[in-house]
């Protein structure tokens, strides 16, 4: 029967992530960190806004691009962040930072197109991308003495008449790189030379260990008129990966044709939910300067932890909440992450499960609390050893 | 700037549903009959599951293909239903039964392919299958004095080597026609002889007015290994339209592409959300009863309103609680559903929104209190005037 399904269906991938994930899920003291969220419920005040909502009733049907006073509050928000001002005519709430990507994608690339994207990357949009028939086209960056970086020949060495778009992470998942100012103007250069879009994934803007109070961004180089789709969530900054809430912010030109690929997708994300976003965005700021400063001290915690073993390479992430690390001898990380939960309880994602380059790291997220790091970082090092 | 976007992205039809509603979504007292949902809120015994979870910190990732308990649920609710035994390992949870539509789309059809819909039919499978860069192919039924039928040998003769699918939606939105089991089994000849996914709509499945506790179904005429996907949703039975939730049935052989494909596109349904399903399947039947048992009033209110303009054509539904009617003398039903918002209040969805065969027509939505349906239907009864 699996045969019958149409090719680029049956060829996606499963995720290399919850494979490790559905493998070690119900083992006793298992610490974790494979995923990307960290270990705090959503706060009170945000699901207190939810279960209002549900309680006066909003649980019909509602604007597919998301009800007008979240699509206002992410205005100011952004507004507050970057220094400019915003319409809520720009932002579109969609069921997931996922979903965001997934129409991001119907939106410019189908059968036959290319998709470029630098990798290690969240291997989601490349696997979104190959489902509606379009091929990512993976272009590893350099990882040596200076960290991540980026290859800009690479990349212009890989768009071909073919390619409609290029997939920037930044702050990255998985490797914490964080495109500079200069980095973003050059991507943006060649894909105004070649008439792409930019899909610019900024999830993790706010974790930036930067001395700013965000990553650079998209935002500080485009024009109003670049062909630029911001697609974000409120799964990290929250504490809400669960609930299923995202966003684009894209030119209010092309509004219509994002409602109508919301309308066909999911038909638009639950009011009660828009309800809890909404409070996160007007409330939220003090959880999330609480969530980063964690993460900076988690970070700290596991960098220290694993260059102690002198077996782990890595570059100290600018941005984001992993650790991407390889162990020297380990080659097969997918084998080793398994053998890690089986052996010390400690859960991590495989690095082939982030495209090309990913090969022989790991991935760990710190955005946990201390305590429990502590112990997971120590239990790694007793189980990869320290090197003489 | 749209005009950079993908040809088969911008080709999306903005709803005719949404139109209209976004017209008059605002207006004091305006009766909204146009969308496919009552007017009861969620029952608080299904709110206060979400509620709970929320409280219990069930915000984080959970299974793609939704959590086990639910899965279990489902797959008594349908024993039950359906009396013979069926497996967890069939259900996979979606976010709504629209992402059920996308899902098994992308697993059947794309580019350069064609699916067969009979028509009128809800529009959304129709513009899904175009945004994947499919042909949707609608045929439409016959509407004569035996109310719509289903014209087997035009859907036979418009089958081609590219087709790959049929969708169909029974009990229907929004004529009201249900197959019966001979049609059904037709069908299911069809499709095995040239090879073809059927996707079943049995959304209405309980809204039934013979006189078993539902609608014959596919799963009465097929066999195990037949390629059936069947799409559903909580939203009507247990009035959670906003909720965003629903189900794929299919042969467990082919679960690894369906949690792959809800990876890809939503990555998931909130777990909050899944033990509120989880109460409405466990709790549920006698709210379900009361709904249907209000839809059937509701179908006299407006039928016999209706019919006593003597301008007013329609056949009595067999299922599913719309009213698709015509009116004598009146052609662009689009207009005419906008001219009466403006008139009387009441919201309507013009044919023209169903696909082929729609035209002429406006679809009533009848899942509403008698007293609100009685004072719409007079309303329209006077806009519309009385044929000598």
């Amino acid at each position: 029967m699996r045969d019958d399904l149409r090719p680029a269906a049956r060829a996606a991938p499963e995720s290399g992530i919850v494979e490790v994930m559905n493998y070690g899920r119900l083992r006793e003291g298992l610490i974790p960190l494979w995923a990307g969220e960290g270990d705090m419920p959503t706060p009170s005040f945000i699901c207190d806004a939810a279960t209002r909502s549900l309680a006066a009733g909003e649980t019909f049907y509602t604007w597919q691009r998301g009800i007008p006073p979240l699509r206002e509050a992410l205005a100011q928000y952004h507004a507050g962040l970057y220094g400019r001002a915003f319409s809520a005519e720009e932002f579109f709430v969609t069921g997931s930072g996922m979903q965001a990507i997934q129409i991001a994608l119907a939106m410019t690339a189908g059968e036959g197109d290319e998709v470029v994207i630098p990798t290690p990357a969240w291997p989601n949009a490349a696997a979104a991308a190959g489902i509606v028939g379009a091929r990512p086209v993976e272009v590893p960056m350099s990882f040596g003495n200076d960290g991540w970086t980026l290859d800009l020949e690479r990349i212009s060495a890989s768009i071909g008449p073919n390619t409609r778009a290029l997939v920037v992470v930044s702050p990255s998942n998985p490797t914490g790189w964080t495109g500079t100012t200069g980095d973003l103007a050059s991507l943006l250069a060649l894909a105004r030379h070649h008439g792409l879009w930019i899909i610019a994934d900024e999830t993790y803007a706010r974790y930036w260990y930067g001395t700013t109070a965000r990553a650079p961004s998209f935002i500080d180089v485009m024009a109003v008129d670049d062909r630029v789709l911001f697609v974000n969530t409120f799964s990290k900054n929250w504490a809400m990966t669960g609930w299923r809430i995202g966003w684009i912010m894209a030119h209010p030109a092309i509004g219509q044709t994002i409602e109508n690929l919301i309308q066909y997708s999911t038909s638009g994300v639950a009011p009660f939910v828009q309800r809890a976003a909404w409070v996160a965005l007007q409330r939220g700021e003090s959880f999330v300067a609480h969530q980063i400063a964690r993460a900076r001290a988690g970070r700290d915690i596991v960098c220290r932890a694993l260059a102690a073993t002198r077996r782990c390479r890595f570059a100290p992430p600018d941005g984001a909440f992993y650790l991407f690390f390889s162990v020297d001898g380990e080659t097969d990380t997918r084998r080793l992450a398994l053998r890690l939960i089986d052996e010390v309880g400690v859960g991590l994602a495989p690095g082939t499960a982030f495209g090309a380059g990913g090969d022989g790291f790991l991935r760990l997220c710190f955005s946990r609390n201390a305590a429990e790091l502590d112990v997971a970082a120590h239990r790694l090092a007793a189980a990869l050893g320290t090197a003489p």
